[in-house]
């Protein structure tokens, strides 16, 4: 493999998210459809700097595989947890949560919705500027 | 993202796969259990150029995305197929089926075991040299 080949993403960016789910411009390449013999869709998310999706929840569950850039990952009433490549988050059923990229660096990771059969997403409120930033408020409460 | 980041592999090789079931070596890494709430398991794997696993199918189905290298994919019955980064290919539950890496280039991708509550893997026979390398007899084949 020479490195310009590495370089190049593994997936083109796909197609706009939605702006009533999603902060900031998103992008989404829809890899395995939810509706096939996997019960699983899979798909490939772009997150622009700053952009997120809403608080929402997953009816059979989440797996995300961070796979470039430095991303954001919050459970309701927990802090913001940062993901690196190659970071592996496991959401269970029905938990709330949001995932986006960091205020200053694109965001790649690879999303597999499971258990389809039980449904897909259910979508809540946005995410605030406020509880967007709150990383930055923590880090520079402890300055 | 410097470019040294980027050619660092997603995820360590983790444990090396069971001779009994690969032919060659190869290196799995667990990302998700099979028996959590996902229903799902999902590994890294890495096969060294010309090691593949034996012909097996998935009660619940698999998805793979490759992610580095050159890989080999087969239905029973089936030509070969060769895999690149970001080809995604998806095997319906009990089909007969092998993949591994082709025989010059080592081989990454991501394994998605969908519907594991149905069951995770059969396996079956060895892939043998001649059915491995029946790509590389068709290309002489057409000289």
């Amino acid at each position: 493999m020479n490195t310009l080949e590495k370089q190049k993403p593994l997936f083109p960016k796909g197609e706009k998210a939605s702006d009533e789910y999603f902060t900031g411009n998103t992008w989404v390449n829809n890899l395995v459809p939810a509706e096939g013999p996997f019960n699983t869709w899979i798909g490939n998310v772009v997150f622009e700097p700053g952009a997120r999706n809403n608080w929402h929840t997953h009816p059979g569950g989440q797996v995300l595989i961070a796979t470039a850039g430095v991303g954001y990952y919050q459970e309701k009433g927990k802090p913001i947890q940062l993901l690196h490549p190659g970071d592996v988050v496991q959401i269970p059923p029905g938990v709330v949560h949001w995932h986006g990229a960091s205020p200053d660096s694109e965001f790649t990771h690879i999303a597999i919705t499971t258990n389809t059969q039980k449904g897909i997403v259910v979508w809540l409120e946005r995410v605030t500027d406020q509880e967007y930033h709150s990383l930055a408020n923590a880090v520079t409460n402890t300055k």
